[in-house]
């Protein structure tokens, strides 16, 4: 019940409905508040999801709201988020984000340059690359 | 004092330092997150503070995160805005955006499309329009 506990205090935008993908491991809603020529998109991961690790061709801003979470880019550590973090991921950079295993994470996502192209996702994340970054 | 309480609680993202600019009638601050291809900055209102009417050629968005302000469109009522409000504003459309007279402020304010130029400012929201925004 602590997790629902932390996400009252972040649910500032809409939560959305589940968002149904293969290219998610675990429980994740969507609300898109813009469309083009700049999506952004509310994504609130429940405690565990994360996403496969995948790249954007204009690279994307993830703007962290609340709860707890990563970010991590290929062949480098994960890097624990919180509200108030800001990641600019670079175009074309391999990298996943998710939740903590214990706390719902919640985030808009920015399509920084949305003329470029859509998302390449890629494989999962393993449970030992996840299991790593909750170890942190 | 209350005022200050309000925004003990939206406070997400970094306040930034006073922004000192002639289009804003106030005291205001500003934080830049990101920069080109897409600028986001955090803008923090004080109560009563407000900009001049202006224009993005590029469009602009907003991303209410707490407090209690106003946006209106040249010809059109003002709007009251709060937390997870969400404002698209489109091209070369004339308006301004601000706090209400008794409550902060605070929103992301995200160049839709930055590669258009930058922002045409025109003349203050006079006490009246600002008072009548105020009394809806």
């Amino acid at each position: 019940m602590s997790e629902v506990k932390d996400l009252s205090n972040s649910v500032i935008f809409p939560i959305g409905d589940v968002f149904e993908s293969n290219n998610f491991n675990g429980t994740v809603h969507l609300k898109m508040l813009t469309g083009k020529p700049c999506p952004i998109g509310n994504v609130t991961f429940e405690p565990g999801c994360r996403n496969n690790w995948h790249k954007h061709p204009g690279g994307q801003i993830l703007l962290v709201t609340g709860g707890k979470g990563y970010y991590q880019e290929w062949g480098k550590p994960a890097k624990k988020l919180h509200a108030g973090d800001v990641v600019n991921i670079p175009a074309d950079v391999k990298h996943w984000h998710g939740a903590a295993k214990d706390s719902w994470f919640v985030h808009l996502a920015v399509e920084a340059d949305a003329s470029k192209g859509s998302t390449e996702w890629l494989e999962p994340v393993s449970d030992e690359e996840y299991e790593r970054a909750n170890s942190n």
